[in-house]
């Protein structure tokens, strides 16, 4: 299957990303959001990113990309020719059933549909689209442009064939693919992120440590090996006999820790608060977007620094 | 209280790395190991890491700082002139209960003692020690003179005069210290990772991803944000009105995740074969000296990638 033309539908944060990843490696993209407001505004968004991109060594001719991306006025003109449709409409089941039918219908038979959707397995808003065996997730980490991560989720109906070459592509975009074998809740990234955050949010409410000192843990220990290496390859370097050494000695002080969290509660609108009320304190809610820039510009640096970085 | 001389008890590689985060911040450094062999070769040891750090920029004379370290042939002759004294030997509670009463016998009686135990608190072995009033756990990462984070976790006993002035300390020397309110086991570090290693060895078991994929859910996604900012920080900047619209938003599919792990299980003899026989496919056990050097040199390229870098 050739993956000339694309399809964005959903032009936010998540949608305007992907035309960018779309667009970089050389596809033509046509992006649709039904809001005239966001259409008109999402090339001036994406040309701002591009242009940060280009400061930071990520992209050169940010003209060439930027002029690759088509703003379009109907969702079939978007799709029709399309070889891959990334739908990237706001996360709700009603939402996502009823653009599915849409897309469904005006897509070409060989199409392929990835859902960004980050936690809704498919199966919940494609069961009733046309051409359902074309459509699975494909959930990227924000923004899609600069955190290559993309987990393949394929629903029960998803044409097994899609995945291979899916995989491929996504490569070949320069994003770092997975594939979930069936559908789960949260996929893998959020069942993993969920699982960290369930123990932060218990560690905080216990009054263990602060919010900060929590954070800290991750940004200055734990996360410095996790950006270039998972868990799994982490600890089987962090016993002399690799991973199966390392599980004999420390799984039964987790299979402990664990054990405390048995009867897991909801994060309560108390403890909520108290975390806001910390965050506050250190980040009133009126620099949030300055801060959010702040990150981008992180990421971009890091993005920039993996790239010279050598993999073994 | 004065910050002058340091001890190390332990010359292994947790042990050394703490003899260089001294060292390098100009302190008087006595190192001491119960086996000969390894004080033999603990200073060559450290010659390597320190010029390896200089090849990456992250200090610039070794011999001064290798000349800082003197290797001692007794623990009374390390410790009985030290403002603070690191003891890093092999975590059973019975090596620390011994090493803690020797320890206790010989220092100054306003010297402070931190324990590199990673998991076992340090009322655990530190009750019968003379002046025990000057125990707690400072547990750092692994390599310490890598990885910045250090958690300062006090007993019961502990002097509570301690801890503002050792996480002043810690600061001086290059460390980011977090204090632990009080003991519980794996303290922050090991419970955050814990709970993120039983959610991936979940999924594995359950077949839902590959090892080598659930690893690539880290290192090209998870793993980007959290090596500079944490998970609170994470999720405040990834909802319009910050932490709390967050939670509110994801809150409710985290306690239902949680809740499929309500009943934790030890990862099982068969579990561990399974990762490990994955592990060793990609890399063989006689190539993990060689990934971990890689993992090494990827550390101290980001260590210095990172001292570039803004904090806001």
């Amino acid at each position: 299957m050739k993956f000339v033309n694309a399809a964005v539908v959903g032009a936010g944060l998540v949608g305007s990303g992907w035309a960018i990843v779309f667009a970089r490696a050389g596809l033509s993209v046509k992006l649709f959001d039904a809001s005239g407001d966001i259409r008109a505004g999402a090339l001036a968004g994406i040309r701002r990113s591009l242009a940060d991109m280009a400061d930071h060594g990520l992209v050169e001719d940010v003209e060439a990309i930027a002029g690759r991306i088509e703003v379009v006025d109907s969702l079939v003109e978007a799709v029709r020719d399309a070889d891959y449709v990334q739908e990237s409409v706001f996360e709700r089941v009603d939402v996502k059933q009823a653009i599915s039918l849409e897309i469904g219908a005006a897509i070409r038979d060989d199409a392929v549909v990835g859902s960004s959707s980050s936690g809704i397995p498919s199966s919940a808003f494609t069961e009733k689209a046309p051409r359902r065996s074309r459509f699975l997730v494909v959930h990227p980490v924000n923004p899609p442009h600069l955190v290559p991560l993309v987990e393949l989720v394929p629903s029960a109906w998803t044409d097994p064939a899609i995945l291979p070459w899916l995989r491929e592509a996504m490569e070949g975009l320069g994003q770092v693919p997975i594939v979930v074998n069936r559908e789960i809740e949260g996929f893998i990234l959020n069942r993993l992120q969920g699982a960290l955050l369930n123990e932060a949010w218990a560690l905080f409410e216990a009054g263990l440590a602060s919010a900060a000192d929590i954070d800290r843990t991750v940004a200055h220990g734990l996360g410095l090996r996790w950006s270039f290496m998972g868990p799994f390859e982490t600890i089987d370097l962090n016993a002399p006999g690799g991973v199966d050494d390392y599980a004999r000695r420390l799984g039964p002080l987790y299979h402990s820790i664990a054990q405390d969290r048995h009867n897991p509660k909801p994060w309560s609108e108390d403890l909520i608060a108290r975390v806001a009320g910390e965050r506050r304190a250190a980040l009133p809610a009126s620099e949030l977007p300055a801060r959010s820039e702040w990150r981008n510009r992180r990421l971009m640096a890091l993005v920039s620094h993996r790239r010279g970085q050598p993999e073994k």
